[in-house]
């Protein structure tokens, strides 16, 4: 026996999603809101895979829970169970999200130049590390279009010079327009409209290439070189109008020295940025991030 | 207004635990338990301050829940409560344990000459990071009792030269019976018997100075010196006969070079021990860790 | 044989670093700097035990470096040594600093109420992992005081308080002044004043409760709660004029999440400060920092 | 100006490591090696850019020295300066290897089905990161074929079915013999036999899924599952005799789980394989890993 065969029997495979919902829940926290949701979920026969629950004040704060639950026949019986769960929360006052998770979420990426985080998105989707469908790449440069296409995702080049980015946003918009369920921007480069932002209806997310609020706009890894930093990091958050301000989903750092040149930085930062872009995106596609005033809620 | 004052004042005080309780349930998993558990919370008035829950197999395989809530009067009420969840678990065939937090463990720490360790809890424990009330400190040498009664806790001097530990360890067992709830061995550096560890009766938590299983034994500095590792470790573990065969609670590891010398590596070390030791001590004291075969439960 | 026994016995004791001394050479980079300084260090039959070297640009950028020797009987060969090695040094138009290794450093450390990094840095200082001598403590509060004093080191209560603080620093510039060859600030928690800063004519370590640049100023734990960061950091940094913006000796983060809560934060964080003002003071101590412009070249 | 503009300017480029060379020396410690190496290279104009040195005992331990320098005109003036550097390092009974660094060393990577660690090396090495030349990829599987193709690598097929490798392994010496200088097992999964590791003639890195020396041997994310660890890691090392116990180069870990799966530890221990493999190997590449007996010595 090889050490491959070795291996591939001792794997334990992941356990299918199939027949699995999400449910998110928040409001206002008050007695009784765990109980209510899962005796619903009971009645419908539906078992709790994993839930986790939160509030930033046991008496009378923002209330946050989210239940995966396993549904024999899920496709005909959830919604039945969902009409129930409505009527219940209503009652309580509070705010619901269900996902069926045999339904993937579909995301674009918009990339530029670099294909850095943008293969590494490709490749963790293909190896069944992110439960989402890449419907499409959209690049502002030519570059990476052979490389998404052997992913077999489509890609297209929209260019965006010049000042005025209104042409280009309205192809982006029609291209995304109920073909997508979030964006996100793999070092995309260019600063997008407020009204873009508003009008695309989905999540977007996007990596900054520092440890944000530190070194934010434009060239970090300048800055942290210029300002003598002995880390320098990345972080994911949602796009808001305020650029660079929006609820941060994931962050990490690197350790780095006085002998490390902005280039060096940018190495090293890059592999961080690839790190904390993937985690967010799984996180996000799995409904495990809540937002709310502008933080989130990860249950990770 | 000073940088002082400042911080004070926004400073939110973290809830106090009184009136609060923690519930913890163990068994086969089954369709219906988060939901009978918390209905019997809620029929009680009681509100739901966090809720962890883990099975390792959704489809009958082994159920851990750990729920704190906030009861009103919970001294007067808590018994009518615990008489109910008691009878809903038990026909569910589950097991479970109920702590208030109100009461905090009580702690004996063994230690040996090394104040490492023990200077760390006992002054965490004194700034509130430990909800723990340190019983004793036991020790085969005299070294620490100045250090452990400057913080107000008794320090008994058992020596335990020699092969037989037969004598030291009947005076342990006297010391401790009744008057603790665990044992913490903070660098004890003296092997329990097997008897010992059965007639004690109480969960005995130690720190081992490697990253187990790498390093088993006695001289785990040396032994990674020797080996050329990267990174040394530490890892607090519950003791059971098999000596550092026990459930891992928390591990942890520090980056090292050939340049360290086995010095340096305790030095190093010294710092992951005291860490992992009070993380792990922590989790203990509040309820977060369940044993459950060879490995732990931890909801941290 | 104990395990005590058996971890003294692969102990290997650390070298002594009597007849050490520290050469740190800077100036401008030209070929044969590091071959002028060898060879004479060789002419006076000094061993190298450690050598560092760095250019920020090979061919005309700022050179450093820092070179720890052994010298047979060097209270008496060190003079002679020095007096060669400056010759050759002014002769390259290079500047140097040398440290007898066999006198400790002579340090102030200026504390709050907190004891938190003041009983990390006497603790550390008296198991000989920082190699200096604490040569009093000063506080505007006299909280530690018996702290400080059980470790047999003189403290000094000067309060502080309202806008003028002027007396205070008179009072604080008596006790420095002849007495000290640097000053740590363990969580001072008061603005020194400019003159302050230019007048105690030592280096000046203060250790920030943030990753700076991020969350500048007071309440960084507060704001960070705020901002809904992923992890909470500090940095260790010589004081200069400008609050906050001094050259970065050390820093390093820890990850926190949603449910933690600012006291949460607060201590997780004060764990990251003690490990990084150690690690700054024991590389200020160890000679192995050096400032250039508002950064450090830290040979660690 | 768009944000890609504005970083482009501020990136300093790195610089070019034409016309440098570095040397390693390695032997017993003494008085005036440093000395001796650097005014060598200064008597012949070479400029040092950085210089690491290590001594275990600087009382007659052994001594390693790493020199990276710059010499105008390097194909030229080279051999007249190692012939100098010969003759004096022999004088001292120091061995030494001298590298000129405008030829890239060539490896080839074996690899099974998975694309893992093979991708990232592949990708690394054409951004720039790694300073080799892949000269080709061999597998016992057919999957990467195209993969590495696309790189503008030579992929070689070697099936390795069965207990006689003898056959495979006349083969790959076949493809190996004379083109190239190291060799990278990018979870190869094959043992292979000790005399292939003798007669390939050069060093071989591999990457074990594991902290070494915990979990030696086949399944090691299934033994860490059933031990409970909290962290996973993984080990660079060369590879010699003794499987699994070569010299480490490289190491790290990632936290995780009770709530993980096997799969999980997979996939969070796959992105640790990578990143200490693709350090390993530029470590190794630009001569910064000096072997000692079963250790490696890292200028890192």
């Amino acid at each position: 026996m090889t050490l491959t065969e070795v291996t591939r029997q001792i794997t334990v495979p992941r356990p299918a999603t199939a027949d699995q919902a999400v449910l998110i829940v928040h409001g206002r926290d008050c007695t009784g809101i765990v109980s209510a949701v899962t005796s619903t979920l009971a009645e419908h026969g539906a078992n709790i895979v994993s839930l986790d629950q939160y509030s930033d004040n046991p008496t009378g704060g923002e209330f946050f829970q989210r239940t995966v639950f396993q549904l024999d026949n899920s496709a005909a019986t959830l919604p039945a169970l969902e009409h129930d769960v409505a009527g219940r929360l209503a009652d309580l006052g509070l705010e619901y999200r269900l996902s069926d998770r045999s339904v993937p979420k579909r995301v674009a990426i918009f990339a530029s130049k670099s294909d850095n985080c943008l293969l590494d998105l490709l490749w963790r989707q293909r190896r069944g590390q992110l439960p989402m469908t890449v419907s499409m790449v959209i690049s502002n440069h030519p570059d990476t279009a052979d490389l998404t296409r052997s992913f077999g995702v489509p890609f297209f080049h929209v260019p965006s010079g010049g000042a005025d980015k209104s042409a280009a946003e309205a192809e982006h918009l029609r291209l995304l327009r109920g073909n997508v369920d979030f964006v996100v921007l793999a070092r995309y480069m260019q600063i997008l409209s407020e009204g873009f932002v508003e009008e695309v209806g989905v999540p977007v997310i996007n990596i900054h290439h520092s440890f944000l609020p530190a070194f934010i706009g434009a060239g970090p890894y300048a800055k942290a070189k210029q300002r003598g930093v002995k880390l320098v990091g990345a972080t994911a958050h949602y796009v808001t109008a305020d650029l660079d301000e929006g609820p941060i989903i994931e962050q990490d750092v690197v350790r780095v020295s006085h002998a490390d040149t902005v280039e060096d930085l940018q190495r090293r930062g890059a592999d961080v940025e690839r790190a904390v872009l993937s985690r967010a995106v799984r996180w996000h596609a799995e409904d495990r991030v809540i937002r709310t005033g502008n933080h989130t809620i990860v249950f990770a």
